[in-house]
C-alpha cells in the first residue's frame, strides 16, 4: 500500500516519530507505553484495587471503561459520569495518566475533563462527526482500529483527525473479524510494521481483544512489542470471573506483574525501555 | 443462530411480519418496496433529473444523501442542509417519499424535519448513542448492516433501537467484507432468507454496494428479491461518469427502467408485487 | 477484475458461452441443470429411494459421492468402489447422468469408468496434478470453488485443466470462508454474474453448502438461478436425520419437489426453462 | 476451541511436547530451529549461493522448492527431479536437512529420496490421499496451514497423518485469507499460543509468506518466535528482483544475516536458543 505524501499522517509528509506526551509519559519514543486497567469501570473497590496493582508492576496509563458500547442494549452501559469520577481519584492515588472511551459528541466535554486521553473505540472508527469534534477538544487521542477495517481505512479516520489540527493521535491494533473461530478476534500482527512504515503516529496494540482469551494475551503482547509496536493496552482485573464485561479476556494482578517481567526481555531485545520507573520484580 | 424471545426483534417475541409505512408505501407486506436515486445530491439539476425517472420507471421511494461519511476528508462530504432543500423539493415534484441519511445526534432534528425515512449507514451501525437518539425521533429507520459486522450485531442494533419504543425498523443487506477482492463487497445472499426467519422486520437489500460494479447490480438485485428481500435500494444517476461519488456501482436512468422491467418478472415468480401504480415499459 | 485474453477461460479468448454435454443433458445453454442427490452414497436403499425422487421432480443429473473428503480420519469416508456401483445401478434405473468426486489421481481411471462428470471438490481446487490427471481423463469436469479461494484462482484452476487440452469445465460456487457464522459459508452470489462476465464456461450453484441449512437451501437455489447459474447442485436425502454427512444441509425428496414447482417459475422469469422432461407437479 | 482428547494431536492425549529430529537438528525442543532457503530451486549457482550463505548466517535446514504448485499453468512450475539434485548437492556441501513439497502422491517415492522433511503446501492441507501417502513414507513432514482454513481443520490434516502412524509432524502457520488486502495474506499470530496449547506438535512460522512483503519479514518473524513459535521457514535468494517466484517476499542473504544477529535477542529473552552452532556475526 502507497500512501499519497499529502496526506497529513503519511511518514513522507512527516518523516520523523510523532511523539505523543502525556503528563510524564512519552508514547512513540524508545519507552513502551503500557496501559493497563479494567474493561469497565465497576466499583470504586474493583478500580483502586487494579490502579494500584497495574502501578506497582510498571504500568504507564490506567484505562478504565465509563460509557461503555455494548452489542446488547440490556448488557451493562459502564457507570457513565459516576464511573469519570472514580477514574479521577484513582488517578489522584496512583499518579497515572487515564484513558478513557467517548462515544459521542455529547459526552466529550465531561469525558475531557477528567480524562487525559480520549479513547475512540473500535465500533466509532468511522464516526467522523465524533472524530472532527474529538480532535477539536485538543487532548491526545487513542484511536482503535474497527474489526472489520483495513489499514487505509484506519489512516483515513486519523486524517480526520488531523486535518483539523490536532496530531497527537495514537493508533491501535485490536484484531480483526476472519473466517477463524478458535479466536475472538484475529490480531493483525502485520498491522504494526505496515503501519510504522506507512505513519509516523505511534502504534500501540491490545493483544486482550486481539485474542479474546486470558491465556494467550501475554503471547500476544509480547509478539507485539517485538514486531514493532509502541506499547500495549491490557485488561486487568481483580476477579475476571466475575467481571461485567471481558472477563474471558482479562489478566488478573497477577499475571500482569508475570507479563510485565516477560515483557522487560522483550523490550530489551529491541533496543526499547519500559517506563524510567519500571523496577522488575524480585521473584516470581 | 438462534435469537433469544425475549428479544423483541425476534420473530418469537412477534410472528407477524412488521410492515413499515411511510407516505402511502408499505414494507413488509406483499409489495416490492423499489428505493432508488443518487448516492449524493450533487445540484437541482442532478436530483430533479434523476428523481423524476426513476418515478417514472416505478420506484416507490427517493434515496439521496445530503451528508456523506467519506473514507477520506478531502472527499466531497455532500451538500449538507442544501442537499436537504433539494430533496423536499423533489419529493414535492414527485410525490416519492424521502430517505436520507443521518449522521450524527445533531443533525437528527435537522433531517427528520426533510426526510421520511431516516438512514443510519453501515459506519454507524455501531454507533449506539447514534440509535438511541433516532429511535427516538420517531420516524421509520433504514438500519444498514456493518461492512464487518455479523448478522447477530445487526439484530442486536435494531434491538437498540427498538428498545427505546421505536420499531419501525426497516434493515438492509448491503455486502460484507470478505478475502475475495474481484467485487467492493461480498453481498451476503444468506443473510436474506436467515433474517427473514429469525426477525419479525422488513428486510430489503443494496446491490448497488453489494457488488459495486454497475453491470451486476441487476442481477444482484433480482437475486435478492428471489431470496425473498422485502426490496431494494439502489443509486442511479443521470451521469455516472461525472458522479462525485459511487458513480462505478450507479445505474444510469435507462438501467434502472430497465432492471424494473426484469423485476417485475421475478417479483410474479415469488407472489410479491411492484407498487400498484407501476405500471411496465411498453417496448425495450 | 480483468482476465487477460491469452487465457483460455476467458471471454475475450472465446465469444460464445461453452455448452457442456452429458448424455443428452447440456450445462450452459438456455436450459437449466438441476443436480440432485445424496451427499454421500450410503445404501442401496437410500440412493435409489432418492434417485427415482429427484428423477420424478424433474432433476436432469445425479450425484452422490462415493469417495468423501472428510475433515476427520474418523468420520464416514464413504462405501468407495460399492459406491460406483451402485450410482452405475442408479442410473440404470432413472436414466440420469451421474456426478461423483475423485479425490487423487490413482481414482481416476476407476472413478471414470462409472461416472458421467468427475467432480473436483471444494478442497482440491489448487490440487494441481489431480487437475491434469483429470483433464487428461477426457470427461466432463466440475470444479468447486474452493472455501478460501478468490475467484481468479477458481479460474486460473480451469485454466490449468484447459491448458492440457479439456474444454468441458463447468465452475461451481458454494459458499466462501468469511466471519459470519450465522450459515456454515457465505454464498458468493456476486461470484454468478462476475463469472459469466469473465469466462465461456457454464456457472452452477451449490446452495447446500452455500448456506447450510435446510430451510435456507430453496432461497439461495432460487437467488442462484435468477443471477444468471446455469444451473443448481444440491443435496437430497430420503432421511435427513440419519444422513451420514450433511444431514443439516439436505432436502428431503417433498421439499426438493417442492423446490422445483418454485424454481421453473424463477427459470421462466429469466427466460430459461428447466428440462423438456420437466412436468410441473399438479397440486402442492 | 476444544480438542477431543481422543486425537491424537492433542495435548491430552499426549501431554509432552513431540520433538522432530531430523540428522542433528531437533524441533519442538528449546532450541529454535530456522529453515531458509529459496522459494524455488532456480539454478545451482542460485542454490549453492544461497545454501552457503544461510548455513553461514546460521539456518539449520535448508529449504528448496522443485515442484512448485502455481496459480497460472504458465508461470515457471519448479525445475523438478533436477532441482532435487541440486538439493542433495547443497545438503552436501553446507551439511544442512532438506526440507521440499511434494504435491502428489506419484511423486513421494522420489522426493523421498532426496528430502530429509517431506513438505505439504497450503493448497494441498486438505488433500487427504497425499496425507494418508505421505505419511506412510516414514519421513517427518512439514504441513503448511492452508489459507482458507481454520486451526482444528489444521489439526484434523495432522490427525490424518497421525492417524496412520506416523507422529512426525511439524504444523505451519503461513498467514490466512482476510480482508485486509494491505499484505499478500494476515499472518495469524494468535495461532502460535492457540497451538502450542492445544497440540504437542511443534509450531513454526512462515513470516515470509504471511506478511508478502520483505522488508516486514523480520518483524514478523521476530513475532512469532516472541509467541512461543519452535522456528521459522523463510525465503532467502541471492537476487530477490530475478526471481522466478516470490521475489516480494524474499530477504538476501545479507537481510538474513542481519534477521538473524535481531533474532538471537527475541530466543534468548523467551528462553530458548538457535541452534549451537549458531555463532553471532562479529559487527553489522
Amino acid at each position: 500500500m502507497k500512501l499519497s505524501q499529502t496526506y497529513k499522517v503519511s511518514r513522507t509528509f512527516r518523516r520523523e516519530d510523532t511523539v505523543v506526551e502525556i503528563g510524564g509519559v512519552v508514547i512513540g519514543d524508545v519507552q513502551i507505553c503500557v496501559i493497563a486497567g479494567p474493561c469497565s469501570v465497576e466499583s470504586r473497590k474493583q478500580l483502586l484495587a487494579v490502579a494500584h496493582a497495574v502501578k506497582q508492576s510498571g504500568a504507564t496509563m490506567l484505562r478504565g471503561g465509563a460509557f461503555k458500547p455494548r452489542t446488547s442494549p440490556y448488557a451493562f452501559q459502564g457507570l457513565g459520569e459516576a464511573g469519570l469520577w472514580l477514574l479521577r481519584e484513582a488517578r489522584e492515588q496512583v499518579d497515572l495518566p487515564i484513558v478513557t472511551e467517548v462515544m459521542s459528541c455529547e459526552q466529550i466535554a465531561l469525558v475531557a475533563a477528567y480524562a487525559d486521553v480520549l479513547q475512540i473505540g473500535a465500533r466509532n472508527m468511522q464516526n467522523y462527526p465524533l472524530l472532527h469534534a474529538v480532535s477539536d477538544a485538543g487532548k491526545p487521542i487513542l484511536l482503535k482500529r474497527g474489526a472489520g477495517n483495513t489499514l487505509h481505512e484506519l489512516l483515513m479516520a486519523a486524517e480526520h483527525i488531523l486535518s483539523r489540527g490536532n496530531a497527537q493521535v495514537i493508533l491501535c491494533e485490536r484484531g480483526i473479524r476472519t473466517f477463524e473461530t478458535a479466536t475472538r478476534y484475529t490480531f493483525d500482527i502485520n498491522a504494526i510494521p505496515v503501519l510504522k512504515e506507512l505513519t509516523h503516529l505511534p502504534v500501540i496494540a491490545d493483544p486482550s481483544h486481539g485474542v479474546g482469551q486470558t491465556q494467550h494475551v501475554p503471547s500476544i503482547a509480547k509478539s507485539a512489542i517485538a514486531a514493532g509496536a509502541d506499547g500495549i493496552i491490557v485488561e486487568v482485573h481483580d476477579n475476571p470471573d466475575d467481571a461485567l464485561s471481558d472477563g474471558a479476556q482479562s489478566l488478573t494482578p497477577t499475571m500482569f506483574e508475570r507479563l510485565m517481567v516477560d515483557l522487560e526481555r522483550i523490550v530489551g531485545a529491541v533496543d526499547r525501555t519500559l517506563s524510567p520507573a519500571y523496577e522488575p520484580v524480585a521473584a516470581l
